[in-house]
């Protein structure tokens, strides 16, 4: 089985996409058959796998290289003897935040019928979206941490909207944005506006929610497959990301090209809630792809804390045996059905005149 | 100003989008200049607008006509000297149920940077969705009927779930679709089965309601548009559908061309009460679309039963003025920043190896 690997985007976290795709070059190797990159200005391009290193895409701007456009089943390129298409296998998206995560993406390979792991729409929008997140998961019954939505209407007066729900600490973070980007704890009130700022410089609308010191975090990701028309889950192991108060965006991804994370040290009981949680969360609604999910353990209680759809190099390094994982997510991808259009009604319309 | 009309779509309301889009040419006149057709295959054509009349769709798969390529700013031709990009103004998204509602075209205009008019992303995923609008709407306050979601695995005991929560008569309806596709009245248990059949036929989750016999139906469609820096709405007035037990798909659209619709008769209050929810529910979320809000009124409180983000010729006959409506609305689109990429990250790669 060959997979494309799709990634950059228009995102605050191109670069994190790129070295997210170097990483999953060296999982996969030659079972990829294409690397698409595609740049901040929408146009797709084909990259030699010689090239896949950082240095290259330091430099990339200055590279002759040819843009392609998405069309049905793959690339279009245009050539002095016509236009030609490169046809895709199976495109895995691994373009994060903006593009990848939003719904673009997802959209495009739906419109042009090119098969892919990864979010789809639906799914796309409930976990891009942090606000949305939590309106889906307490649908479910899963909990999630109190919060005040704030617009950029609410700047001037947030203290207003805040001070009767929620007491400092507080952690700021945009309700749209991957990673942790514009994310930032704020101890006291005159740290408040500076966070707010910080916040909305990455999305319209922010979320504020109680900072709990020393929380306990446990990651967990998966995917939901199909054998012998039997579904079932495949999960990776619960990871405990090492932390300082929370991960920036730096600390998170350094390091971004590790093996091994390290495995959380709790009880089967635990751990039993937490993939129950997860499956829920999973739903029908995540079909197709591999996320990882961040929860929070409070008072014995399970919190989901964020949905990542695409995570970084999609959290191989979590699963003993990545390549099965991949390989039998890529039989289990959700079809749409075609639908087709007849002229019944046009005719009746005819008729009527 | 000019405008585009983008209509058509691999859709069940395909036939219903090619009468909106004839309906809206007797509105805009000369102010149209292309009309975009969408196929079921999703190839672009462009129409002439002397053909823009419902015998000549009936007929349109025997046409020979050259499928165009969306792409930057327009539509890309490919001719004998090569290719080129006819450039679109300001795009009108048309095109009802899949394709237009559900995201897809929303992307796909947003990633090529088309000015558009329609809902966006996220707009679209909770308006099409009408499981997700009754958590959008119940999270800003906002009624709506109790419910019972269920996916295919509950076809065969649906009543299990049912009965505790709602009693007979039912409405059963798709959770994703448009118009009334799916949609119907079970007053008893051996009627159920067929029902459930016909809804899951067009979506994999399927919503229960209590069926409310004559209940009291009103619509309200408007947009909110800057004029001097300054936010307003620009609201219909208030139209009563005229009904059976619920509208269904041929009634709603045979007599679509009307021209006027039944002016609600109802107290100020109440119409105060209608606008303050719509506001409501428009938000930002939808902003530089045109929606309809279908309300209920059941002892005398406000519910909203669905938002139609592109309604059947944009509800234009609800409009005093609508060309005005909508040339505001042109100038008061939302703005999709460009988010420029650099490589700061990837220097730091290099610097530290």
């Amino acid at each position: 089985m060959e997979f494309c690997i799709l990634f950059g985007g228009a995102s605050f976290e191109h670069e994190i996409s790129i070295v997210s795709a170097i990483a999953l070059k060296e999982v996969l190797g030659n079972k990829i058959k294409h690397f698409i990159f595609l740049d901040e200005n929408h146009h797709f391009y084909l990259i030699e796998e010689a090239n896949m290193h950082s240095k290259y895409f330091v430099r990339i701007k200055e590279k002759k290289l040819s843009p392609l456009t998405l069309t049905q089943k793959g690339l279009l390129k245009n050539t002095l003897l016509g236009s030609k298409v490169i046809e895709l296998p199976l495109v895995i998206n691994l373009v994060h935040g903006n593009d990848g995560e939003d719904g673009k993406l997802a959209s495009l390979l739906e419109f042009y019928r090119i098969a892919f792991i990864g979010p789809r729409i639906e799914a796309s929008v409930l976990s891009y979206n942090k606000h949305l997140t939590k309106l889906y998961a307490k649908s479910l019954g899963i909990k999630t941490l109190d919060y005040v939505l704030l617009n950029e209407n609410h700047h001037a007066n947030a203290l207003d909207f805040i001070k009767p729900k929620i007491s400092f600490p507080l952690i700021v973070k945009p309700s749209n944005a991957g990673s942790s980007l514009g994310v930032s704890v704020v101890r006291e009130e005159s740290e408040l506006a500076y966070a707010l700022d910080g916040a909305f410089e990455y999305s319209k609308e922010v979320l504020v929610e109680p900072f709990i010191n020393g929380v306990k975090e446990y990651n967990l990701a998966g995917c939901k497959v199909k054998e012998k028309n039997q579904e079932h889950f495949c999960l990776s192991y619960v990871e405990e990301p090492s932390k300082q108060d929370f991960l920036d965006f730096e600390q998170k991804y350094l390091d971004f090209s590790r093996t091994k994370a390290p495995k959380a040290t709790i009880s089967n009981a635990l751990g039993e809630r937490l993939k129950e949680s997860f499956k829920k969360l999973y739903n029908d609604l995540f079909n197709g792809s591999i996320i990882r999910c961040d929860f929070f353990v409070i008072d014995d209680e399970v919190y989901i804390n964020e949905i990542n759809p695409i995570p970084g190099s999609l959290a191989n390094y979590l699963f003993d045996d990545f390549k099965k994982v991949l390989e039998c997510l890529a039989q289990s991808l959700p079809k749409t059905p075609k639908i087709h259009t007849n002229n019944s009604y046009l005719l009746q319309i005819q008729k009527n005149k």
